[in-house]
């Protein structure tokens, strides 16, 4: 059973999670074989765990086929429901990771990605990104909810079929909640939200703006972490993703879907890592904070020296990814 | 010339370095081609910037063959001495990334490493680890220094030759500060130095130990981000690495190259990343905090989850990664 163990000294969270790997030794040999079929698609429903959702306008039975997005619990979870327990010994502290950990498969076909889909299967995704938040949020153990891609190999996706990972975990992490810290502060020294505030600089100043749509932006952030880093949050402040109404998910679903195909077409369909920040449930700071959702193409390698100190190297501009991402072509779906 | 760029929201600080890399559309073939020969060589001395430390035995000329370990500065600096300067415009704010980014080139054979080379030679290697500290250290720029190791391609390694990575910046980074921080409020809580009850509690419990020697202990810690991470401290207080004593120094030697050796025989000569922790210049808190070196082989993908929460998933379990350590056989030189 996965747990948490805290570091010390600094009071952060790991969690140890062997289901996710064979003994030490395999190491050696570096690594899972991948499964010599395909779990997500039409007719393997029985490889996965009993579906949590599905959407399905033919109204087809629950784990056959006939389901367009399907939600299910990861093989191998880092975090369970299995029980709650935190124990204290001494130096040593330890909790279960008492929490879900969800795959949520974009669509059946295996050689589709969300750069590639059409606007409306995008938005059958974000969907059902905002159920499960909502379901998950009004469970008793959950602090937070982390929505996640890898996609590509180099970007730690274990299968290459396009989806989504749903982390409902038991705490606040400390990235999210130094996040929250300082969105806080600049609330309490000026009344405003500070993304709202960065929006709207960003709008004015252009040179760091990829796109724009009815109700969101696309912009590489002034401190951009890593080559090409994108963010995609909402013009209307809005702390929840869950909120999303109907027509925003649908216009949010073009502007992911454009962006990917940006990174697609640019970039020679690289490896990527998005993840959505939104405010925690029983945390919510509904003035303060602002969702968004950072895309990162995995085309460096942290090392040594971010390890070390937290701090990363961005070997490009911000204002040059954004410009090159900007001029991107046969962005719209067809091209 | 590279820049620091502050995130509006966290206050942590971003390096964007454009000079180590090439333009945004070269990503599309993905990295910077290797050199046809290289500059860490007898011989190719020429290839790099001057040298700004050598240990030459046979009193040799600077940038000539005869030395046994070579610091250079780093030839793509992502830290520059050219000038200091701040800029406040708005949301914004930046800096120019001053300092100094060297290599230290641990000895003149291109197919050995830490894990192979005597004792002697590492013992050298770190011998230029320390005076470059005391020099760094000593410049009125100089807030903090990070010497990391980046071994093989995936660990981030872009040339081969074995070699360890100097900083010596501006400021003391995110990481760092937080674990400062933590040492410092279990000092004041408990008048005592974290890490030395950590080691005192790591020897006597033993599951997650995998070396011990006169000076110093390796062992994996309780709350390992990734598999196999090891720490290798000193075992009586000490907070700034760069006091070493000489017999310290060849004791390290012989621990750090026996650690190596274990994941080179054990897991087939990893890549890896080493970090070394040390108390600033400036800000010692030289009762609280106790220098450490982490030393972790990149056997597994940052993802996602990791970007959004800033948590690890550890696929081992610590005390199978020490015991697996702890059994590798042949570790001596020699053998």
């Amino acid at each position: 059973m996965p747990e948490l163990r805290q570091d010390q000294v600094t009071g952060w969270w790991v969690v140890v999670a062997k289901e996710r790997a064979k003994r030490p030794d395999d190491f050696i040999r570096r690594g899972r074989a991948a499964p010599p079929t395909c779990p997500f698609e039409y007719g393997h429903e029985s490889m996965t765990p009993p579906e949590t959702l599905a959407f399905r306008p033919d109204n087809s039975a629950a784990n056959t086929p006939g389901w367009i997005v399907r939600v299910v619990p990861n093989k191998f979870p880092a975090f369970t429901p299995e029980n709650h327990a935190e124990v204290v010994d001494g130096l040593y502290r330890r909790r279960t990771a008492y929490g879900v950990h969800e795959v949520v498969v974009h669509g059946p076909e295996h050689d589709l990605s969300l750069a590639t889909y059409p606007d409306e299967q995008v938005a059958e995704v974000l969907r059902a990104y905002k159920l499960r938040y909502e379901y998950h949020k009004r469970q008793p153990y959950t602090r937070y909810v982390q929505i996640i891609i890898n996609h590509g190999k180099e970007a730690g996706a274990s299968l290459e079929h396009s989806h989504s990972q749903l982390f409902a975990i038991p705490l606040i992490p400390e990235l999210p909640k130094i996040q929250l810290k300082g969105a806080a502060d600049y609330f309490y020294q000026n009344n405003r939200c500070i993304y709202c505030d960065i929006i709207a600089s960003e709008i004015a100043e252009g040179a760091r703006m990829i796109d724009q749509s009815e109700h969101f932006i696309a912009f590489v952030p002034y401190a951009a972490k890593l080559p090409f880093e994108t963010w995609i949050t909402p013009l209307q402040h809005k702390s929840q993703f869950e909120t999303i109404s109907d027509s925003e998910r649908i216009d949010l679903a073009s502007m992911l879907r454009r962006t990917l195909k940006r990174f697609y077409n640019g970039l020679d369909n690289p490896p990527y890592n998005m993840y959505l920040h939104t405010s925690p449930p029983g945390y919510d700071l509904t003035d303060a904070y602002h969702w968004h959702m950072s895309i990162t193409p995995k085309l460096t390698i942290q090392a040594g020296f971010e390890m070390g100190t937290g701090m990363t190297i961005n070997v490009t501009i911000p204002e040059d990814s954004a410009k090159f991402l900007r001029g991107v072509q046969h962005i719209e779906h067809g091209n």
